[in-house]
């Protein structure tokens, strides 16, 4: 049994549409498991650093998961002009609810994520993702179905909703939080000046669709929805999500107003800053073209179904 | 002997630093080869569309090859007040003097690529890239070493000379045409207010190093060098490309300005558009810092050894 | 986009169980094609040499197809005392009808595939492994179901019948090939003394599930049943055989009597050597065990589904 | 970041010649290391159960590992006919030494593997290989270089020695001991009907080259020399093992006497069987054809370098 150089080794992989499949690295397995939901292994991949994997797919990379959670985050906490009350459904890795935190105005979160078991887990071998933000006094945890707990804060008057949720696979247990219905429901949880915001799936040419689907649907909710990317290095496709607001419109936050908004809040960014406020929100015509050619209204009858 | 769905199926494999090894499915093999140079497999990738791959690393894919090739010529050719004389170092396909001609001020376009049996290839089997432009009136082919042949048009006045060259492999022919002995004979080669552009490699976090050092390298010759991306999806990765230039900024020509040149010069893009102008030349924080802390001159004596 | 030296290439990919994939290294594709029942790909795997794929999984490799014929077809045809009328079910390549034509006994050989556009294309591009025996004055040639053209042919006192059929995938044509009805078809169709020969899967201690069955269902049928295996290196795993007889037992004919009829009938066979006839019938107790535990009589109802 | 059934999961890769890479998949990883010659994986493969990978190649699986230990050990005690005194070269699983001691005939067996920490680990982690053999009150244990410690051994007159060392890898610990000076070393070492096993690399049609190198080597040393075979079907292809002895020769040994010394020695074997002894010598005729064709005398000087 031999091995040519670099021809070898331990990989996870993940299938990429019908187009492609990659090979992760793993030159160290840290710990691998299995929660009521889903599978994950935690490991160190060469030149990304620790890695989460949540059934064989990629989540997050130490290498950028500040590209994925600010771009997840600081869109919307910006664009709000005094996020006090926010919420967090899913983002199990702590990093969503950080971002949020990092806005010193803010008064309370609460996190609403299904997997209890993959956040016990979080809290003891991803501090470098939470950075303890589950014990901020602020927090408050809760561990069920997100829509329905939203659905129980009708009139709660978030400031802020962020949707960091798994892609919609179809048996998964994002499916129905990716339609009309939940984003009315996300809608009504909001306060007049809310802001929603979600990962909304890839922005490479290769699967909008997704996204494309997300943005018509919002548009049906909201009257303000806008869609932003982050280039997410270790994902090998750029990533994107979308703002959806009541009042306010992030093309109109100016560059000024953008760093005048960190500096009075404490936020410091690495990826979305004010200086690059401008081209997260300018989407190349592909992704403007897919808004058109391949969204639809998704409704929990015709749900998307994920299958990149 | 057995099949999973969508298990197997014929790959072609290409890594991706130590991190990853990505598997392109191939759905249909169209030609395979071998020149002087290079292996070449052209092939069809589902989604993708007809690609081709050098060496068995992929170049160029249908889907998204105007993205590559507009980022590779339009800043620079948009960048030249009235580029009439350009230059094309490499650039087998065709498609970057394809974005050339495009812009009708061009009178005479000179390629130069050492591998005239891939360009004879090309001219049969790739018409989707080349579009005829081979035989534009305007063009002249040569087979050469690119910078033997620019080295002897010392004082040609050239207004735009790009440089779509394989990344430099210790091996490999494009070695020392990343070196400031090269930009210098470039820019030697340029008229007063000649511009300069190259692909640079990665523009992700993960390998940004190649992007860095040439950026170094050509502000030692140029006074104006600005790096830009683009969105290549098929290369699972952002692409960097500079325009270094004599006399005029990138950064200070406007959308308006942009348009107007398009709209006079008869060209139409369809990723690097006005509007998107601006965008392309934003750099990450990222590729910002890398650019000061992996950076460096490259020399003929040390040029910058390709290891993604 | 660069390589690792060994790391990269071009690869056909084959599922093993859930144990394992395999990727084949392909140095040079040279034809790809589809016909009604099956898509093929035949291409030059280094030290392998040229080889067949079927729907993505090989069939046959230079290297050792003679391993995989010889076993198909000699130890049966040796094992009758004069084999001169000679049916092969399936066996596409046409070596398996080239291996019992090597027995100059016969007198006339009957093939029967239901693809005859592959048949076609093997007779242009696969003379390595017909060597003209399609075109042999004792061969005739049938393009349809084999079950349905031996179920006419009953009584029609073939000596030899060999069946190198497909794996019986849920899906494919083979499924009700291996089943107790189509040996019963088989053994009706053969003389007082005839012989009836199969391959039978894989002879590896993962999965030789289609083995086990397939003797226990031969058994319901012939009063002699021997499993033999032969060491298909391409393959990566030992195949497994069956010869099912009405009147000889393999296990009876010495090592001198296999020679004699070897000279006899001018045949030479490079691994079903007399010398070898005792290993190939010599199965390790792994296999021995399986019959029993997880063997049982496959039905037109209840058929075997492979799923290695 | 999706999946397609049975697409994506966790592997481990290993390149098997030019010819094709292999992909086993890890269900499970149990425990991941590194000592001072290599890395370690423990894990849990479909199928195969819990397996040892070495530098990321196979070493043994739950499977079959029965089958290499016994061709590794049990051709060789058994041919001698009373073998006391047994040394076991490398083996750090310890089923090799496990197999020896099943002899009852056995009064010291002294194992010698230099590396220590890998057995600190087996002796914890591997309980299903060494089955307390390390603890057998005959055993004693070495921690260092086999050849040394054999040359200072001279005279010391073993009924058997065992050679269970890696593969011959360039800069690996094993290079020098596949030459003909370690096996002269091994020959002084043993009594005078002395018995010398080795496992010996591939049996396949495909890399034959390092068991035909050996089977040249020791017949240059010993008057005996002999080669068998087992079906690892972990390993993907048949193993070779070669039994070099002082005085007696394997193929003279009647299953009826193989059976009798089993029976009188308390040994009771899964794979090398009274019924399987003469099948495991009998060598297919490529593998007899490559010992002539692709066999050289190993020596110090110029060594087996491992390529596969």
């Amino acid at each position: 049994m031999s091995t040519e150089a670099g021809a070898t080794g331990m990989f996870i992989s993940e299938t990429h549409t019908d187009a492609a499949i990659w090979q992760f690295r793993v030159s160290k397995m840290l710990l691998e498991g299995k929660t009521e939901y889903q599978t994950y292994q935690i490991c160190e991949i060469p030149r990304f650093g620790k890695s989460l994997f949540l059934d064989y797919n990629i989540q997050t990379s130490l290498m950028d998961e500040y590209i994925f959670h600010e771009c997840m985050s600081q869109p919307a906490m910006t664009l709000h002009p005094n996020p006090k009350k926010v919420a967090v459904c899913g983002g199990g890795e702590g990093a969503t609810l950080r971002e949020a935190l990092a806005h010193n105005t803010v008064t309370e979160a609460h996190m609403c994520d299904i997997d209890r078991e993959l956040i016990d887990m979080v809290r003891v071998h991803m501090p470098e993702w939470h950075q303890g933000c589950f014990d901020d006094p602020r927090t408050t945890m809760l561990y069920e179905d997100a829509r329905g707990w939203l659905e129980r804060n009708k009139g709660a008057n978030f400031d802020v909703i962020l949707s960091d949720l798994p892609n919609p696979h179809e048996e998964g247990p994002a499916l129905y939080l990716f339609t009309k219905e939940y984003y009315q429901i996300a809608f009504d949880a909001l306060g007049d000046d809310g802001v929603f915001a979600m990962q909304a799936g890839s922005a490479s040419e290769n699967y909008p669709d997704c996204f494309a689907c997300c943005m018509q649907t919002l548009r049906e909710v909201f009257p303000y929805v806008r869609g932003c990317y982050g280039i997410v290095n270790s994902f090998f496709q750029p990533w994107a999500f979308i703002v959806a607001s009541k009042k306010h419109d992030p093309l109109e936050l100016t560059e000024a107003e953008v760093a005048r908004r960190f500096a009075e809040r404490g936020v410091k960014n690495k990826y979305y800053t004010a200086r690059f406020h401008q081209a997260c929100y300018t989407l190349p015509d592909y992704l403007e073209n897919a808004i058109v050619e391949k969204g639809r209204v998704l409704t929990d009858k015709e749900p998307f179904f994920w299958t990149a």
